[in-house]
């Protein structure tokens, strides 16, 4: 199966932190490709990628960057596709300048930016997206919210049956 | 038609900023509909407008809101179509509050967050998500990425056949 | 006896930092209840709980999050309660993103901030509501500060009678 | 009948800002005080009014100031009362000075911050706290609230019947 | 004579503000020449403008931008001319955003960041480095420094003169 | 008389704020002189007044500026006379910038900082310097407190007298 | 020899960094004295340190804090000494909270502020200010700021004769 | 032969992060100095080294700096050569303080910031200076620029042809 989702990163030093889109792609069984191409570096690699991925059957882009985070805007500048960014927390200002670079983008050219180091939302937000044209992605998310919601109540249980103290010993 | 992308937004007072995506929606054709419901004043009534939303045919939600903005987030807790939040610039923080409170979200319930006040994109990144299944909002989206990049071709050639001061004159 | 303060966190990575609020209502032998239940996760059993804890006796909330941490809001918005909420400096904004996100609360719906990670002291404050109608706490709370002005001095005795070095020395 | 809260300010300045809180006290009939006194220039003054706050039968204390606003601190240094602190919008950083010298209390001493210039949830949340032992002050609260729901939906009908355009005309 | 300067800026609306390097330029007798040329609207161009610019004889790059500023980010990708970048202070993060976009550039690929608005010294700058290679240049440098200096000590003399009263009135 | 305190600022723009230090000292009868030399265009020039002070009589400086705010600091580099300084709130980081620039100085070169536009506080810590040695001046600023401390008990009598609606007509 | 300088902080947590002041005082052979008192955990004791300082001799005082940092307000509130503010780097924040709570005090009460965590050059200021009528200290400051020119002397021509790397090596 | 580029810092505590200016310039064959010399500590040596760069045939200044980081402002009021800023992060603030100190600069006195910590920057942005009149210099950048595209190729075919899990397995 051709690839959904681009994942493009600007450096291998981000692949930690991009691996958690992956994996949750990988979860929703939403095909992937995972792509190290600098905005700064390699533009016209950047470009060429941001150019051709519709055509190549991609849905939907997710762009990590730190620092001075212009891949996301970068990609979002060459295609129609919608691009997610993710701000990754590198260097000394810890994510807010990489937040302010990818967040603030002019009229006209979206860029939707996760949380500071929210690559795995990143990864929901590309399966909602192609969840409006795919009924069982639609299904496996929300089976996801389920799972989510079962979780927080065990644990609340849990937490009610065993009291916060041994709560902490069991889960540490 | 029933609307495609609900606009929906805590107070009148965010009217005249949200208003601009609409106005964005309408240049793409796409059907909206516009809803003041605070997350914080009628919880249960923003709740079920979240529920309610993917039944009644709606594919992405647009959510915007002003200092501690959780709208975005809580109506994202309750769906799982695609949520873009706008943070706006009201009260002395300026919107880095609003910023702050909706792009940080959690792993598993992402909000798409757009630039401060950035109404105009969210309406432009929803036809993204929708025009990944509608062929013609796909090809009006390249149109209006031509006619965004025609323009600041021909104040390029204004700016250079005129120069900077007469530019600056005919165009205050 | 029914507990009089609801400690509500939205996960239980949260819990060794609530924990300090629950250990302080315990010095002041309030009785509490501690609970795991994402404003996020799972909306419709926050709501729930909001809407239910004034009747089942409860007379304080206190709430702590982290990032875009709406869960005191989410509450304050489902109960007239008073709602004490606590950021907590969890990801790499530290606390920052919390803050803002508790305490920018619009005109109506109020939630009282404490510092980033002030657990201990949304337990004082809530004593402080309760022995509003409960004189024992009262005398209590004034106890509480009196001991602490007397740690207070007996530290300043202890650092004028041994001098600087010996003081940290015996108390490293 | 003898005054309930004591609304405390530094400069007769914040009285534009703090005079809100004074107006919402007095559409849920609960008696106030008002008083000039700040923390700096007359702080004997200032710990007198707080130490005598409870016998002369004060249940919460609202405290605004801006800058280094340390008026809410000082405030609840002298008296176990539950002690609400509103940061003003005042001076070139715009409040997050006080917003931080008032939240940031050290554990033992709480301070329950609002939003910058949060003068109406500080009364607010006095009436939350004095409605626990004043029944009626609880039902007014569950009006309040059912008032300012009712509001948002009546203005959300009207958006909804007449369209953006004339609802802009027709509440500018 | 060809430009030596290549003034670039993503909008119209930054004109303004870039007028004022162009200014300076003229000031020192140096070519320049002024274009817009948006980095998401026209990436294409603007790549080409970067890619051209040395073998055109342009030997410094000013890009100015506001909000999530990425020109100067992005023409630097395509050059190893030295490349100044200005963040202008629009949008209601008032200029913060616009400089962490520019500053924070990765290694290898460096933008010399001016102020927030600092368009005057941009050209100031581009002037030094041009200066290393033409004499006249340095000597006019040496004089505009002399000059700077000159109007500074003379006001010092005015106000010494007559007072600081009088100076106010005289120069408002 | 010599001087004994020297205003010294960067910018006749600085003039309308330094002014306000100026006039205090006044008040103390305190001789001072006022000086522009900016630390960035007559370095020379301000690195001696900074090393002249002391053997003119100068018991204090204070020096104020904006953005980049090295004056004071590189006038504390010159001198071992206490320096204060003011950072000025102008350009659009409106303080922030002078005030890290002013406070954050290295270990063995203090300077003193103010507010954010606190020239007046300048001035009066300029005066408890000074009044280690002269009397007179102490007893001047006991006075000075007594009479900032009656003017808030007049002020809160007043409102107490005619209520906050009479005294906001009174006192606009 | 009576202390001339008070050293005052909110909490033994903070003693290893005051300890700094209290170290560069005695190097200059100044006399002082340290207290633990809280601003808020015994603001009446705090009060009196500060109404007695004066009289018992006491030149300047070094208040150090951190998070909502209000003890050398409070002091500066209660005494027309000099009083001099650190702002210590506690707490999710960083210090930050300190530096703003510290620095932005209104008008008529000034403290003087030093870098967050900056005690060293506090007690440097206090001997400044000291040295204004002890010439012995003013001729020890010169010696003081003379020896520091002599080590960045000696290191610039250690790091001139051996190079970085070996530099590096024998300074780790 | 003579150096090109003077490498100034105002402590040695900054060498480890400067080192990697000299570092990047010896990869690029050009001639550098590394000077120990603090604006406040030895402001008359450190403006000594400003006024005779230019005649001693120093074509580029890199001036680093950490907090209140006023070297490279000092050293540029000393000189018409470029002067590149490098904001250090040291201290609590982590080089946000130094980043406003540096880059800030008032009109006619540039300074050109890099990165906080982007030393590496700094001297391909010097050599990117020199190498306006030395060809082989600018023939040296294209291919560094050609390196560091070839590297993320490289990688990036590494990522594509060994998966994440591998690549991360192989270049940890």
């Amino acid at each position: 199966m051709p690839p959904k989702v681009l994942i493009i990163m600007g450096s291998d030093s981000d692949l930690p932190v991009m691996k958690k889109a992956a994996d949750a792609l990988e979860e929703f069984g939403v095909e992937y490709e995972m792509v190290i191409s600098s905005a700064h570096r390699v533009p016209d690699k950047t470009a060429e990628y941001a150019k051709e991925a519709e055509e190549r059957g991609i849905e939907v882009i997710i762009a990590g960057a730190g620092m001075a985070a212009h891949l996301p805007g970068v990609i979002a500048s060459h295609t129609t596709l919608p691009v997610i960014g993710v701000p990754i927390a590198s260097g000394p200002l810890n994510g807010v300048d990489a937040l302010y670079a990818i967040v603030q983008m002019p009229s006209g050219i979206p860029v939707a930016s996760m949380a500071v180091d929210g690559t795995k939302n990143a990864a929901i937000f590309a399966v909602q997206i192609i969840a409006r044209k795919e009924r069982d992605l639609a299904l496996k998310l929300k089976k996801y919210k389920e799972d989510m919601a079962r979780q927080v109540i065990e644990k609340n249980e849990q937490l009610s049956r065993i009291g916060v103290k041994e709560y902490l010993k069991q889960n540490k």
